[in-house]
């Protein structure tokens, strides 16, 4: 996690824009462009995100230190969101973000290797080794166990890369497996301690492992227990703001060095402008004082 | 899964063939064709993996009811792998075949919304209703509980469309988390009863619902309890053959009406002419061999 503290040393903002474009988000005039070049088609769609994504990243630059792209959306524009979300990611990239693709992967070990393979590794092509995507890191879900890990983990180690896996997520059902206990501790709290081991062999110059882990901010008692058990991960963040997070819920996530987490916000960067009624052509500007504000708030805190 | 058991009956077949491709499966007169057209690159290595799964389809034609291919090998050769995902999920619905994409997908309930919509459901486009990719069916990770999965049970309900949702995966570490046991119950156990809550509002006509599940053929006493826990979903079974499940570590998934399970086999249809020590030539009549072997070895054991 070297590479991402120092951007939120450089940035001091331990926060992380998501990118979850959704065409209600996108300014009219942006949109418009697109559909009228395009059509009402993927092709037209995933021009408008595209632009959308540019703008915002150019506005947070400077500000924010990462951006979280979420995969679910541009697989639902199709092939042609795919390619959006390969050319943000290298966007992003470019100005000098860290990258942290969404895609919550996961499955047995030799398929878990492929999905690292596309994510965080290379793909090898008769001996040529070929980049299928660029991120600098990746959400895993670790239901099926070590072994579905295993392969993410070794290719963080390889490459410099990092992963995130599910602990405690921020939704409001996800008590239902995740708070059971078993033997006295929640399954949550079992796979914090399988997080903390996965990370254990590689800790880096600040006290962070390559493996971090994901616990939402509608959840600071677990926070807290979370952030005992895996004092070694990096924590990444959701629910803040539209989910009903607050700055003070998420100080639980932190550690007492000032780091330890990164917090997100999509929606309420992303559609700030709509927020505060302004007109499509001022949502950089707008997105730009709300990251702003959320680091301030946030930094205020911890 | 009406659709899905229709083609079952039809064919007499309780198995699907699994299209994972590795370059390393490809006969070498398909891979060089393509390299030599394309170079050493994503293009090239996708191409070849289409043709060979084309080749694949039209040797299974008439004798498996349906494909399940596994996203993580598609995404491993990034944008012009997913197109050659795309192009194999309509090539098998042409030829009709069921088709199961292996995505296991995750996330909370809008950004689940929008997982669903990409391959299930529809893209709303400006008001155009748009398919981003088209496969029968999916599987999804249930970790984050019950609002992470409704958005897909409410499009299987609209569109006609089926989930696997993972119960107890195949691979050696799945107990760590899976095999828990909260309140005398194992975690696979809890999730069991959670999917066969979130299937009993359709039930179709042969009293099976829209959601499946996941249960490893290498688990035969595990897959006997979820059968109990679970008597309208159908199980989608994966390790068998390569991973070391037999044919009779299966039978535990089956119901009394000898319907209720499909088994999966990757590895061993995919690869039959290379464990056969054949030529590249011969892989299509050697897939469509051990396609029927397998048929016959399962339906002799239910």
């Amino acid at each position: 996690m070297d590479k991402l503290i120092e951007k939120i040393k450089e940035k001091q903002n331990p926060s992380v824009a998501g990118l979850d474009p959704k065409l209600d988000y996108i300014p009219a005039h942006i949109l418009d462009k697109h559909i009228k070049e395009h059509g009402k088609t993927l092709q037209g769609a995933a021009g408008a995100i595209l632009e959308f994504n540019k703008g915002l990243i150019d506005a947070l630059e400077g500000v924010v230190p990462a951006v979280k792209p979420q995969s679910a959306y541009y697989e639902s524009y199709g092939l042609p969101g795919l390619s959006a979300m390969h050319e943000t990611i290298s966007y992003a990239q470019q100005k000098g973000m860290y990258v942290i693709l969404d895609v919550k992967r996961n499955d047995i070990g030799s398929t878990a290797g492929a999905y690292s393979a596309a994510y965080l590794g290379e793909t090898d092509v008769c001996g040529e080794k070929v980049r299928a995507f660029t991120p600098d890191c990746v959400t895993v879900n670790g239901y099926l166990g070590t072994d579905g890990v295993a392969p993410f983990v070794k290719d963080c180690e390889a490459f410099d890369k990092d992963i995130f896996v599910l602990v405690k997520t921020s939704n409001p059902s996800s008590g239902e497996l995740q708070d059971l206990k078993a033997d006295g501790e929640a399954v949550y709290e079992k796979m914090a301690k399988l997080v903390d081991g996965w990370g254990s062999g590689n800790i880096g110059k600040y006290g962070y492992s390559h493996v971090g882990c994901v616990v939402g901010a509608t959840w600071p008692q677990q926070a807290e227990v979370a952030r005992k058990l895996m004092p070694h991960a990096y924590f990444l963040v959701p629910g803040y703001g539209a989910q009903g997070g607050g700055a003070k819920d998420v100080v639980p996530c932190f550690n007492k060095d000032g780091l330890g987490a990164i917090v997100n916000s999509s929606r309420g960067i992303m559609c700030a402008y709509q927020k505060q009624g302004l007109s499509g052509e001022a949502f950089a500007e707008a997105a730009r004082a709300e990251a702003i504000r959320m680091r301030d708030e946030i930094t205020a805190c911890i």
